[in-house]
């Protein structure tokens, strides 16, 4: 069983520092109320309306604000997912870190580029099946517009992901809440699995963002939500409650 | 632009003439309102709940209740989607007939069969791309369970289709309003067509079942829908209208 949280931000698009400080203190607030792990919005290092600052916020491994990372991890006893630009040599990718303690970070790179402001802004990557195990549970991760699309999911879930985290920057506009509300509930329900989708809110003067994040259990129940504030989340996510929905909606086997 | 009927039915389990004047009386009310087209659900002709009855029920393209289908749809001057267990050489499929007055019937049979009841009662065939050109429109067919993997949805997608057509016998439990109000819509919203769900309503004395049958549009809204009774809903489905939401929801494109 892990205990989730997911933080719907409103980063300050171009600074990092304010942006970490942001981060410490919703990893305070969820670790307080006991979350193993915190998932913060798509690039919610550099801020998702950082554009044209993106390649000089560019990190890799080594930076020290993924260190910084490492350290709110470590004295907050949490777990971190948080998006960031990632230079890697000539290329600048749409990525997530999964940071636990002081252990290397494993990151996922976005494959399905949203647009012409992230398709100038950043190189896609083909889609990646990264899993992790932690606490007993298997993760899998994407990144914002990844998860629309059902075969991304499935993807991962039938490669053993048990939940699949998913940093994200969705605007506001007429088509949000049907993303929020309807397909990203879908997703944790046509492959029996947890889906946390973690949005920015507010405005950072290039993008408004429709807040709504959300967590699904894999029966298609929203476990917990946000509307359009700053907002932790927290929801327990425990596989082993929902085999009654698995063996009813065998979606895996019967593909 | 096609005016789009769906027959939310309570049909009497394993008798099809009953079956066949309930159709008429539908077609008339869906002509009347002006639909080119009316989607009656899965084993409308048989009852979904006929259970041992299918063999002897089982129809072919020879059959004369196919022949009274075509009747009615000359009559009424509307297209007709009936359900019928198809006899095919030792085999016996879950099938769909598009009916359009004296023309050929055009059959599809189902390939994800749900349970041990369809499994014991009917043959699966593999997954068939069956698409017609009607009024300008491109359609494909599903029924029930199929459409729940996101896999055939796309497939007919892909291959053009503008309006899923899905006669279903979604069962009444909790799982239920997931499938018919979350994951149809978001089959719709995730290829940007029409998909129409047309389901049974009220009990047949062996199954209870949902009704919240459904007529969905290319951006996710819901433009008709019923709740546990008997309905005819009719909508107009213009693909033209949707180039807005295709254009910002490009899913087909950046696949």
């Amino acid at each position: 069983m892990i205990r989730l949280g997911v933080f719907q931000m409103k980063a300050l698009a171009g600074d990092i520092s304010v942006n970490l400080e942001k981060i410490e203190k919703a990893a305070i607030k969820a670790s307080r109320e006991g979350a193993d792990l915190l998932v913060t919005p798509e690039l919610s290092l550099p801020g998702y309306g950082a554009g044209d600052a993106f390649s000089d916020l560019s990190l890799d491994m080594t930076s020290p604000e993924i260190s910084d990372l490492q350290k709110i991890s470590s004295d907050h006893n949490i777990a971190l997912v948080a998006g960031f630009a990632e230079k890697a040599g000539e290329k600048i990718y749409n990525s997530a870190a999964f940071i636990d303690g002081t252990k290397d970070p494993i990151c996922y790179r976005k494959s399905h580029l949203y647009g012409s402001y992230e398709k100038f802004h950043f190189s896609a990557e083909k889609p990646e099946t990264v899993l992790i195990n932690f606490k007993g549970c298997k993760l899998g991760f994407l990144i914002c517009y990844d998860v629309e699309f059902p075969e991304n999911v499935r993807r991962l879930a039938l490669a053993g992901a048990e939940m699949v985290l998913v940093p994200t920057a969705l605007p506001k506009d007429q088509y949000a809440p049907m993303v929020a509300r309807t397909v990203v509930p879908c997703r944790a329900f046509e492959n029996q699995i947890f889906v946390a989708y973690a949005n920015h809110c507010g405005s950072d003067g290039i993008f408004d963002y429709q807040g709504q994040s959300v967590i699904v259990a894999p029966d298609g129940e929203i476990l917990s939500s946000a509307e359009d504030q700053e907002a932790v989340l927290v929801a327990d996510c425990n596989p082993a409650r929902y085999g009654q929905s698995r063996s009813a909606n065998s979606y895996l086997e019967d593909l």
